[in-house]
């Protein structure tokens, strides 16, 4: 049968993540932590399965859980999101993504993305016959030339899609960015899917400028998060999706095919959990002390290294180590130094190679000392 | 925002759902248990839990659990999936059938259902460009016509979908059946869609004959399965599909970037629960004795009744009853009798109305006496 998706092969997390299994290697790959998720959470969704909430849950998500993410925006953004209409719970925040890109993008549509780009935003773009525009950010800052991205902007530009903290090069859109973007989409009437999983994991004081603080932007923006990136479990597959009632009715009318809703008992407890907001807020120290724990031991290493500003990421420029292209380079760290890695070309237009492997700090001290100290004496 | 499914509203699910909600009604609308799933099966999500399988499968699903429907289906339909390349674990069979139909079906395929149809076939169709042709199934039968199947089959035809045990009939494909769609779609060379969502539950001496048992179907069949119907938890939503190498890479290409893995914990217990066969063969005798007690219950009634076959879905006529359509005697029966069922012609094109509701008899022996209680005196 002919492929809808004839140049897409299996994704660089499976292939690293079976090397690193293959070679018995350290795996700073796949995003996702090696330590447990909190017990006690772990057992509300036992209590919950006790309790019986062990068939459908309502196609837009449990009421309850819908209610605390929208106190939690408006807490934490001042943007209010109406439970009832304007926010679905999802299987993971790809499946939020997939559904949004399903929901509005066409044959001929133009879609901007900005590269190195999470790997899933392009082929579906693609599925649904969108053209992807890709902007490419360049080390060491990553950082976005908003006039740049206005010649990119035809009439057939449909959608910008941003993801702030940003995988994986650990770059913030500041303020003033959030403001270009939205005098641009209001301009060109340009709808936004902002990729906000690591909303929770920002740095060095810095704020997440979530697109739901803007209300102009708000107002013509789909914004998807992860539980699974923010509670440890990536593995359970839970997310959500928060948009205007006039995008999420078109969200919810594709979704309902997609999945028609997602796991019951999880929703429940996570609709107890996030009642306590420091098991989100006290997030962002976890994991600077992670940061910085390993940038510490990294010190003096022939890396080039800058400080992620958010993400549970690190780029290691190795362009002082090696003149192999990051796909070689990643390939011999896992085989014989047993230390996988992400070679990030592999998220650019024309897989172009900044020599920048990405390394995942959500991990043990232990594993990171390990890593670190193989990692330094290159 | 032009919307992409704009014949597209609220399914009839959500619909009674909130309507017997709110009418505090006996619920016999939605497909699901009012009982509780096995509290051992619950342990084991609880153990893996606690074991730590909380982080990403991969992106087929946990190997044990592949290896698991491996084995049986290869003991009950004698056919041989590859755990490796043929099996992907879903988000409920919703997730796969959307999958099948995303990675298959471009702008001018034509598409056979039988109507009435489960309400995801057509929309998903409709949102990758297909064309639905559809094929009324009648009452009281709801039998197959080949003659008419083979004269709607055209150069532009892709696929047949099929549902055998058929909700919301309760009808069966024979083996005669099957090996007409084997010849018909070897013949035109086209795609099956097999939604084997109730395999296990069949009744009267019945055979499920699954598009696995015949080898030629098989090489062009996506088969689709449901824990969620078979261990009374559909709020878990777990399924999995099954297809030839060829297929399932085409699959698993679109799988990915849907939703990329599927709940972990769950995965784990479904491959340990899975190994004692019984949790799956003694589904339809339990069924069997539901619908039997609910049958006699129902003796003298003026329903017409044909008892199901297999699915845990009983049709009942009630143009002996009423001259409303059935909507409005489904709302009625809701609104005024406290008991929700499914109006069955919104599966049907044109939603032809056969005067034909649908109730679910997967309730306990309690809620079926009450119901019947109400239902047998109209
Ligand atoms: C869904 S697999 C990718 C996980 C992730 O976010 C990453 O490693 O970038
Ligand atoms: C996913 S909602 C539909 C459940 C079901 O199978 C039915 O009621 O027909």
């Amino acid at each position: 049968i002919p492929s809808k998706l004839p140049n897409i092969s299996t994704s660089i997390f499976s292939v690293m993540g079976q090397m690193a299994a293959e070679y018995e290697a350290i795996n700073l790959s796949q995003g996702f932590p090696n330590f447990p998720s909190d017990p006690a959470l772990n057992a509300l969704v036992d209590q919950a399965m006790r309790d019986g909430f062990n068939q459908y849950a309502p196609m837009q998500g449990d009421f309850e859980l819908r209610m605390e993410i929208s106190k939690k925006i408006e807490n934490l953004y001042q943007h209010f999101y109406n439970p009832e209409t304007e926010i679905t719970i999802t299987a993971g925040a790809t499946q939020a993504i997939f559904t949004i890109i399903a929901a509005t993008i066409s044959k001929g549509d133009e879609v901007i993305i900005f590269t190195p780009a999470y790997d899933c935003y392009a082929p579906t773009v693609q599925l649904f016959g969108g053209k992807i525009v890709p902007i490419q950010l360049k080390p060491p800052s990553y950082g976005v030339d908003w006039k740049e991205v206005s010649d990119k902007i035809s009439s057939k530009t449909k959608m910008i899609i941003i993801n702030s903290p940003h995988n994986p090069s650990g770059m913030l859109f500041s303020e003033e960015d959030m403001l270009e973007l939205q005098r641009l989409a209001e301009k060109n009437d340009l709808l936004v899917l902002s990729d906000e999983v690591y909303e929770h994991i920002i740095f060095d004081g810095n704020v997440h400028q979530s697109a739901s603080k803007f209300d102009a932007l708000a107002n013509r923006s789909f914004i998807t998060a992860s539980f699974g990136k923010t509670f440890h479990n990536t593995g359970w597959k839970m997310g959500y999706c928060a948009a205007p009632e006039y995008l999420m009715k078109e969200f919810q009318k594709v979704h309902q095919f997609v999945v028609f809703c997602v796991n019951h008992p999880i929703q429940k407890a996570l609709a107890t959990y996030l009642k306590d907001a420091n098991h989100y807020l006290k997030l962002s120290d976890f994991y600077q002390q992670k940061r910085d724990f390993f940038l510490h031991l990294m010190e003096g290493s022939n890396f080039k290294i800058i400080p992620s500003k958010g993400t549970y990421f690190q780029m290691l420029d190795f362009s002082e180590i090696s003149t192999e292209n990051d796909i070689a380079f990643a390939e011999r760290l896992t085989k014989e130094l047993k230390i996988a890695t992400i070679p990030t070309s592999v998220f650019n237009e024309g897989k172009k190679d900044f020599k920048q492997i990405r390394v995942c700090f959500a991990k043990t001290d232990e594993t990171l000392a390990e890593a670190a100290k193989i990692l330094s004496e290159l």
